[in-house]
């Protein structure tokens, strides 16, 4: 299964792109507000995938809630599937915890869930639906 | 630049990897001790770039300090660079902090070097070595 993207927490969106930015350059797009999930995100390449920057709309947030508690920092990764749901049902098949039972809307378009970080020894993972 | 792997720190080599294997398939060989850093290692593909499960083989050591404070999860991402000692002296000309000033012995026989947190708003950032 392939990495699409990992997803970074930040306390200042435009401060984080600033501080990747001799790294990673500068980035792909303009910042996009991700309602559902409460956080504005920007994608900055990195070979063949991207760091997510996530900056917490609200701080009742789940990223808002995480700066909060262990400050910015890596906060999950993100791999494509070709159906959401299908790795979802597949998950919870197997007796895995999960934070969506079913695909949602995510950033740039595409469909996301999320398994709960108990899935995957404490790592946070997304399946973000494409190609 | 190039994202080479992503480190998750974990409490049990062998449980993570059955954890994982779902998802990425087994680990990409047998592990491997990284005597400098205290971690045996394993490495799952996931597309172009890898997963690096961390096992501390001494509670003082960096992942066995990280897991007894933070649990396991996400530790650290790994950047390909030509040169780590260019890396590093470009870091620190920009007076970012680091840990290492210079390159040293890291996993599969590749060069290392570590970034600290601070310097990517709490990220922990490796260089390694290669193509």
């Amino acid at each position: 299964m392939e990495l699409d993207h990992i997803g970074v927490a930040v306390a200042d969106l435009a401060g984080a792109a600033a501080r990747w930015r001799p790294l990673l350059g500068a980035p792909s797009g303009a910042p996009e507000e991700v309602r559902g999930q409460g956080v504005r995100v920007a994608f900055l390449s990195a070979g063949s995938v991207h760091v997510e920057l996530l900056e917490a709309v609200r701080p009742d947030s789940p990223v808002g809630r995480f700066v909060a508690k262990r400050g910015e920092g890596l906060h999950h990764l993100a791999f494509r599937v070709p159906s959401v749901d299908a790795a979802l049902s597949d998950l919870i098949r197997r007796g895995e915890p999960v934070v969506d039972r079913n695909a949602r809307p995510g950033a740039r378009g595409r469909k996301v869930g999320f398994a709960q970080p108990a899935a995957f020894g404490g790592v946070l993972v997304e399946f973000v639906e494409g190609p």
